[in-house]
């Protein structure tokens, strides 16, 4: 069957990968659509980097998913929504043509295996996959599959702003409205959230926070988003090096700041800031089974409109240069892969 | 009257500090004792980066303690207990005689001036200061003066403590027992917690740790504090580069992790050790009037000795060498300056 995979650091169409069987508790489905993640374009740059920095923690629960041979290929795709072809043996799911989503872990005789990125376990970049029966959510009727296939990142935003405690009526300040920040917007105001003030450099992002629930959208090359507000939350979604001090300098006193953005690079801090204001940092990863069932509800039952997120929809043969396109923000949010 | 100042990153003793003169609300005393702070050393040896980046910072809420011109002498001392001389005009104070401390604040018409590093405010490195009379507390009979002087940095270690939310039965991992580490492990003791690590290079502060109430002192030398441990709450008392970043690496999945170290320097961290293992970053200073007065109670109750942490004490001509001696900490933990 198809696939489109990482070899030397370029997604490529892959016309020979072997057809994938159930065990038993798994079921074959054809995928429907695959979000492209932030975190895969992460993997195809820095892939050599998280499997060291992975090798050199302690303790990090994720087997099986990392270490990765990057020297080989690598299936990719963890946001998706499929429909059911074929059920393992003495495995109980729902029937052939079934539309769902799940968590994308992998459960199989080897253990726990996230599906994220593997030389192994195939993941939505691909016409068929494998999932966990009993990690399946059906998808409710009539809601659209493609809408369902932001489940993933939407649970990841719900995650961050659980995480934060906030209140509805305390002031967040998001800074990056790339999907991960826009999926923390979203979150807020299904929250309850009233005062949300949006950060980024490009005018389109700072247009869709504003479509998606932010009050206002700073432009930091304009103004500082700090000037005139008084964020209790502040979520980094960004990603890179040198936000997290600069936030520290400019925040209020007992800023709680989530650290949504999955930097894969070193940061300096000036702790000296943190001490002064007693600033909480709270690193957030991925999420909770409640959160996602709660993000796929929210997204069927229109709470979450995430139709304005998705900028483009490619086939198999366009991974790699949804991968390009996707490096230059002002014109995507988030490019559907559709097997 | 006679001080001990900083001048030119030395503590030299003056004899020619005029009298200072209670305002309103202020009563002047005689300083029975006031311990020596790590952070008067890091003042000393750090002070115009301090002021520096106390400048950077916008919304920092010290207003009269810092920024301090460096050129000329600087009062410190903020552990201190005294005695009561005289009161001010239309003040409302304990009659002379009185055992006192206080938080380390002064109000006057210029408003609210942390008692800490001043060209102006004298603080406990002196024969006499001034004190605000709503913010004394009065210690209780027969408590041993020089043991109340170290409510202030018992309030610390109790404030790190809180802040953490820390339970009985979870385990806690302090990391540095200089006074602050110990203060940190005094204060778990009394909120119950039964099992705490200690980690220091020094084999005396080590058995003070085991004195004052952990349940075993590694040296980071022959093994790592992580072995063999599952922390919830990792306290930092070090105060120095690269520890948060050790921290972060090698602890459990949702660490809570304390810093209570005064860190003078950047600092640079792996975010992705974060990220990966959901660690929350709590930076803390101070404390709050109600931990102030809790350690004082428990101080004089007996339920924390503080004795043992009494390692030294000079006069007002010794301060200069005990600072030096202080760079060293294999001798000493606290020396208090008793005028």
């Amino acid at each position: 069957m198809r696939a489109s995979v990482l070899r030397d650091g370029r997604m490529v169409l892959r016309d020979d990968v072997p057809e994938p069987v159930p065990g038993q508790g798994q079921v074959l489905v054809s995928v429907t659509a695959c979000g492209i993640c932030g975190s895969d374009l992460h993997f195809a740059k820095h892939g050599d980097q998280m499997v060291k920095l992975t090798r050199e923690m302690t303790g990090m629960p994720i087997e099986g998913g990392l270490p990765v041979d990057v020297a080989g290929d690598v299936f990719m795709g963890h946001e998706f929504s499929a429909e059911v072809l074929e059920t393992g043996p003495e495995t109980d799911a729902p029937p052939a043509g079934t539309a769902v989503t799940s968590l994308p872990v992998l459960l199989s005789p080897k253990g726990f295996e996230p599906i994220l990125s593997s030389n192994t376990t195939i993941g939505g970049y691909a016409e068929r996959m494998l999932l966990s029966a009993p990690l399946l959510l059906r998808l409710p009727d009539g809601m659209d599959p493609r809408h369902a296939a932001l489940t993933e990142p939407m649970a990841v935003g719900l995650h961050a702003v659980n995480k934060s405690s906030i209140k509805a009526d305390e002031e967040a300040l998001v800074i990056g409205c790339g999907p991960i920040g826009i999926a923390i917007i979203a979150a807020l105001r299904h929250r309850g959230v009233e005062s949300i003030v949006a950060a980024d450099y490009s005018q389109m992002r700072r247009e869709l926070a504003m479509t998606m629930g932010a009050g206002r959208a700073v432009d930091p090359a304009r103004e500082s988003p700090f000037d005139g507000a008084e964020p209790a939350v502040v979520f980094e979604a960004v990603g890179l090096p040198g936000i997290v001090n600069d936030v520290m300098r400019r925040a209020p006193m007992n800023t709680r700041l989530i650290v949504a953005g999955a930097c894969m690079e070193p940061d300096t801090v000036m702790p000296l800031f943190g001490t002064a204001k007693e600033i909480n940092v709270q690193f957030v990863n991925a999420y909770d089974y409640q959160e996602f069932a709660e993000s796929l509800r929210a997204i069927a039952e229109g709470d979450i409109d995430v139709g304005p997120l998705i900028t483009g929809e490619v086939g198999l043969e366009g991974v790699g240069d949804a991968f390009d396109e996707l490096a230059t923000p002002e014109t995507h949010c988030k490019i559907l892969v559709t097997p």
